[in-house]
């Protein structure tokens, strides 16, 4: 097990690093990570280095209703009969402690704690084993969603697809087995969600098979893989953490436009 | 007014190229092709190389019900309050030439002719004046669209997102008039669709303000306008067109997978 995290250069370039305690060290990108991380350049203190996103540059596949009790929640009767696929746009990406804005377009926009898999080999109509050998590692993903929006625009890639309303974080763990972790989100401190990802509908390698018999899914691809009950309104001035047990905790402010 | 091609070049690398009658002739990317083309490489006949679609590697949105006579066709009573958004995964970008793969999950693939453009600047909460002048030019789409998956899965993603599922190209045109352009599609040489875009429910510059004023759009994203009346099932074996007025015909073949 390996946490990596994504950072930015003096040049604002993207450097990969091992987290080390309380330092990262860089390594020379994703290839090197899934055989080990050779490390190759220099060290720093993880505190003093801005941390980026994961999936930058790549497509970014999420499920929606993937748990019972969140179905429940949305007024929903029964669990879908197969998994609910859409996209959140690069263009969402945020790092850990990015501002997440709140549009003038919408008066809901709530939190959702996702664990999300960072995909290391291309998977095109790949079976279940395949698909859970291709998962370069797991991180910690907040599917901020205009609750309002999602219900008037039917399709949900508007409320779901805002500048900032995909933050990702705060590093990959490679080796760790995805399937029975805790999920939680906290307001202020003040816990929202808290679920566990052995209660998934559609199970993570299931997923993947459905998702790759469909289009193919290339290394650096995210797929996010629902959220569990207990989603709710974010405010200018919140701060919001996903935890993912394992991971770790990705913290965003929340800021009006 | 400039044809401008994406053609794979010898070495796997994809080069930019003016189109001249039945001739390519290299140039040194979008920045260039945006102050005139500046001709720097070898000429090529159009038909020794292989043309690639744009928008690799760059997001794209696209917009639902976009046309009267296809809301109507389509089952709905009335346009649309807002413009419908949805997105294609960069993974179902096929060029002129390459075939459109029908898969075992859908027993209804649809063709979807549409003007798309390609953006040149990039938008984020910009005026509609600001993004008419930002579109780089104008291509032909294939919206390649599982109905029956479209139907039964509610969100649009997977029924529009399969591999070689948004066919792009033959070329894009820059400096052409995007408000009034015939867009037809022809299955093996019978016309099928046959709308003009002056029937856009929402014009081209509110449509690109309102996804901006959600989302970022930077220079290389495809943005694609909705189909007119008229879609129909694809079958193995067909060769598909579509054509956008000024801009020249795309045209592919139809496999089973």
């Amino acid at each position: 097990m390996m946490k990596i995290a994504r950072y930015l250069g003096r040049d604002g370039e993207i450097l990969e690093g091992v987290v080390d305690g309380d330092e990262v060290h860089e390594i020379s990108g994703l290839d090197t990570m899934l055989r080990g991380g050779r490390r190759v350049g220099r060290k720093q203190k993880i505190t003093e280095v801005k941390l980026m996103p994961w999936g930058i540059g790549r497509k970014i596949i999420a499920v929606g209703k993937n748990y019972a009790d969140h179905v429940k929640e949305m007024g929903g009767s029964a669990p879908p009969e197969s998994p609910v696929l859409f996209m959140k746009p690069n263009s969402a990406l945020i790092g850990y402690g990015d501002a997440i804005i709140l549009p003038p377009q919408s008066t809901s926009v709530h939190h959702e704690a996702e664990l999300a898999v960072v995909i290391g080999k291309r998977l095109r109509r790949a079976s279940e084993k395949e698909c859970a050998e291709a998962i370069a590692g797991v991180i910690c993903l907040n599917d901020v969603t205009a609750r309002d929006l999602q219900k008037s625009d039917n399709q949900w890639t508007r409320a779901k697809g805002f500048d900032t309303f995909c933050p990702v974080g705060p590093w990959v763990v490679t080796g760790l087995d995805p399937t029975d972790r805790a999920v939680i989100c906290r307001v202020n401190g003040e816990v929202r969600q808290n679920g566990r990802t052995r209660d998934f509908i559609f199970p993570l390698p299931k997923l993947l098979a459905f998702v790759c018999a469909a289009m193919t899914l290339e290394p650096g691809d995210l797929f996010t893989t629902g959220t569990p009950a207990g989603v709710g309104p974010l405010q200018a001035g919140d701060s919001v953490e996903v935890e993912v047990e394992g991971v770790g905790v990705l913290r965003n402010d929340v800021r009006a436009q």
